[in-house]
């Protein structure tokens, strides 16, 4: 290696262990904000968090960062597979960040600190109009931001998704969508005509420590090591961490609905488990963590609905759930309590909707994100537009803006193509599920009582090469073909057909 | 003001603000350590603290800042009081820093880092020889430290004195020694020999969570504000923050020990109660927080021992102590409840003294200290001498180094001169109480069920000068005089001769 691109490295090096070092303080800010930190004591840190993210942008725009990451990417061909990826990824992304104005930079960090406390409080009153002139801005800066970013092969919301998962675009993602349309929408109508039992013992009251002990239970089962995972409350379930060697999940208790958290600790140990898996070599580098949202949410998905909520787990850990909940559940069966947590329901909120529904809620922000980037959709007419879109889709009536527009924060955190990474997420976890079960007996892997074959094969094929290559080449390696959208359509036709009882088509 | 003081003030304002941003991430840092980090997260974070450590070693150290705080220590006259005395402060200290070589000060931090684990697992096996060699590097440097920072006026220990109590001396601490040996040795014998009732009632088990729903009966108790406290759990009790907003204690349940929740509970939200009232003015400067380790010692154990061992204190909150723990505590008076936690035991371990024979476990290591740092004791001779004191002070005979000269923290964070603080606290907090029982009838404000007044008495005279003034300063402006030792002579002969039926003399 020259002597200026070794000079070059180093300095990039200490650059991102400080940036590493701060992204410590921010875990743990936001981490504390959400599980545990009083209200008064949030706000009145406000100024500090800021003072850090100053200082982090002071970082990642440095001067010496700029001309070493310059050199490095220059000499790119000097540098072995995973650094030569690094460097191309920060490049692209200081290519990106230099496009910005500064002062258009700091004044959104701003809009974004005032508009997060004035969306909680809009959705707690089902209240749109509160938060629309806000919106109104954040879309504004979106639109300016496409300006400065537009590029003679891409331009507009393309430069959005492609932020969220490398290689996609609006055509890539209307041609999945299209085709989820077409097979899916006719499907959730013959289901819903059809109905579900009525489960009314699903209504009783199932205690919240009990429920907290059948997720000590499932940290069991999907190996999730305790000597470096917290499991934690907070309002919204999610997991966060801190390299392979700290990672977090909340969980959310309902005492009327014991398979929320069932779930929702399943998805997020699933998160957890790949960040936990990244290659050890990659703990100091850029390229550690998921190599995208979508293939992070693929890790979940797979975890949350094709293993847990596959007739072999239920068969492997009922038992244990009715020997806890003995009165509730003395006279479900397992195949029972199997059909409740794969029921189909057309309903208003995504974060509670079913395997089969789920694209459908994702489709209609995607097709809101576009006409709303492309100035064919006022943010004003947002919540009637919504209205309409679950009218179609789904067949539902959104009585209010909680229940309608409001229900997501990512519009509020200026999170524009963030969406459709959950949908695409949901059809690489089908492609990868058809390809592990090539090389492994999945069932008999699962009634062994753990994860622990699965998780192996996920870390071989998909988690230890972290972020160091780009998701759809991970993909392509691990299933030995390119995305095909038609895994994802075919395993929810095949699951769905047969628990409704219905013909394929 | 002038110009360049103005812009002086701005660097020194802009520097202290990045230092307050980092503050915040050492606090999560250990908060989270203390509280909920599993094992393997903590050590593979390291680095990362480590690295935000140098980053703060370069702002408090920054050319421009020096240059500010020179200047505007120069011009103090021209600054009002409050920032007079803090550029007063930050002078003294960058004078401080200065003296000590770079290449030093990082090889101690490093050092310190090394001893931190050698201590934790020479304590567990009751080794000291384990440990040994890294004290003894630690009480070189310490040496060679007090040679940098002599002066014509100050050399050896009084230097380290100083540094955690502003105006102490070994001449200072060996008159408030000298006496509390004089006057509390024979009063312990007298009691020893007296004995105490065998209080077989509270060897019981008082269940754990009832022990903390009592925990959060005292915070109602202490004013304890839920919108900016936390209550957690760890090994040690201790009171961390982030500012007035934002104070947390911690405890830990014995369940064959009602006791020790109880009090360390209140001994920390005497911390807090200090840190919420500190006035809000001071929120973004240096002088936010307490005034010294001896002036919050003080806050604690006036709440611990003055008020929350009193029988006023008792006769109020005992009925829901024994309704809580009703099988354990029916037949116990309050009366016998009083004796039992007033009741005096020479014991091995200093943080489970009562208050009677605490400044004698103190008082041992001082000695200890200062023979250390004069050279008159080598390391390796330290258990001997641990030994020999405990026996002649407090009659009792420590069987191992656990119990013995390990079971302190500080030594091995190379902390010398910090124990002495404790007992002038304890001083200053008696003090502070006769001048409190002048303006209030301070048992029948307990009776009124909170601490309200007594903790507005405190914010008035104490607290809402927060570090703007020194200790002896604020003493003396509500108690009307200067530091007085025989205030906590005389209130703890008072109360303890009574207590077991003793004449005073």
């Amino acid at each position: 290696m020259d002597n200026n691109v070794q000079q070059a490295l180093s300095v990039y090096r200490d650059n991102l262990r400080r940036q590493n070092a701060l992204g410590l303080a921010f875990f743990l800010n936001s981490w504390d904000s959400e599980t545990e930190a009083p209200a008064l004591t949030i706000e009145h840190r406000d100024a500090q968090v800021g003072t850090l993210s100053e200082m982090y942008y002071e970082l990642a725009t440095a001067a010496d960062l700029t001309d070493a990451i310059r050199t490095l990417y220059t000499a790119r061909e000097q540098l072995d597979a995973v650094l030569r990826h690094e460097i191309e990824v920060q490049y692209k992304e200081l290519c990106k960040l230099q496009k910005v104005p500064q002062p258009e930079y700091v004044a959104f960090s701003q809009l974004l600190s005032k508009a997060t406390p004035v969306y909680v409080e809009a959705k707690r009153n089902a209240d749109f109009a509160m938060f629309c002139p806000y919106l109104e801005q954040i879309a504004d800066y979106k639109k300016r931001y496409l300006e400065w970013q537009r590029t003679p092969d891409k331009h507009g919301y393309d430069i959005l998704l492609d932020e969220f998962e490398p290689n996609t675009s609006v055509v890539f993602y209307d041609e999945l969508f299209d085709l989820l349309k077409k097979e899916l929408v006719p499907l959730v109508h013959r289901i819903a005509a059809k109905g579900n039992p009525d489960f009314a013992w699903a209504r009783q009251i199932f205690p919240v420590d009990k429920q907290k002990q059948y997720v000590e239970y499932l940290r069991g089962v999907m190996c999730f090591d305790p000597a470096r995972t917290v499991i934690k409350e907070s309002e919204h379930p999610f997991t966060g961490g801190n390299g392979r060697w700290d990672v977090r999940i909340t969980n959310h208790y309902y005492p009327d609905d014991v398979a929320s958290s069932i779930f929702s600790a399943i998805h997020e140990m699933g998160h957890g488990l790949y960040e936990m898996q990244v290659d050890q070599a990659l703990d100091d580098t850029a390229s550690g963590g998921g190599a995208s949202m979508a293939m992070h949410e693929s890790q979940s998905r797979l975890m949350e609905n094709m293993i847990g909520r596959s007739l072999a787990f239920w068969q492997t850990h009922y038992p244990q759930l009715q020997e806890l909940f003995a009165p509730q559940l003395r006279n479900v069966t397992v195949n029972e309590w199997w059909r409740y947590v794969n029921r189909v329901q057309c309903s208003l909120v995504r974060t509670e909707a079913d395997e089969l529904t789920y694209p459908l809620h994702v489709l209609i922000r995607y097709e809101l994100e576009k006409q709303l980037l492309d100035g064919t959709l006022a943010v004003c007419d947002l919540p009637q537009a919504w209205r309409q879109k679950y009218r179609e889709y789904l067949g539902v009536d959104v009585p209010d803006d909680r229940a309608g527009v409001l229900q997501d924060v990512h519009w509020s955190g200026g999170d524009f193509g963030y969406f459709p990474t959950y949908v695409l997420g949901s059809a690489y976890a089908a492609q990868l599920y058809d390809a592990m079960s090539k090389d492994l007996d999945i069932d008999a892997a699962i009634r062994e009582g753990t994860v622990r074959q699965l998780a192996q094969w996920l870390e071989t094929h998909v988690h230890r090469y972290g972020a160091s290559q780009y998701p759809r080449d991970i993909l392509q390696a691990a299933t030995g073909r390119d995305f095909d959208p038609s895994y994802y359509v075919n395993y929810l036709k095949d699951k769905y057909s047969a628990l409704y009882g219905l013909d394929k088509d």
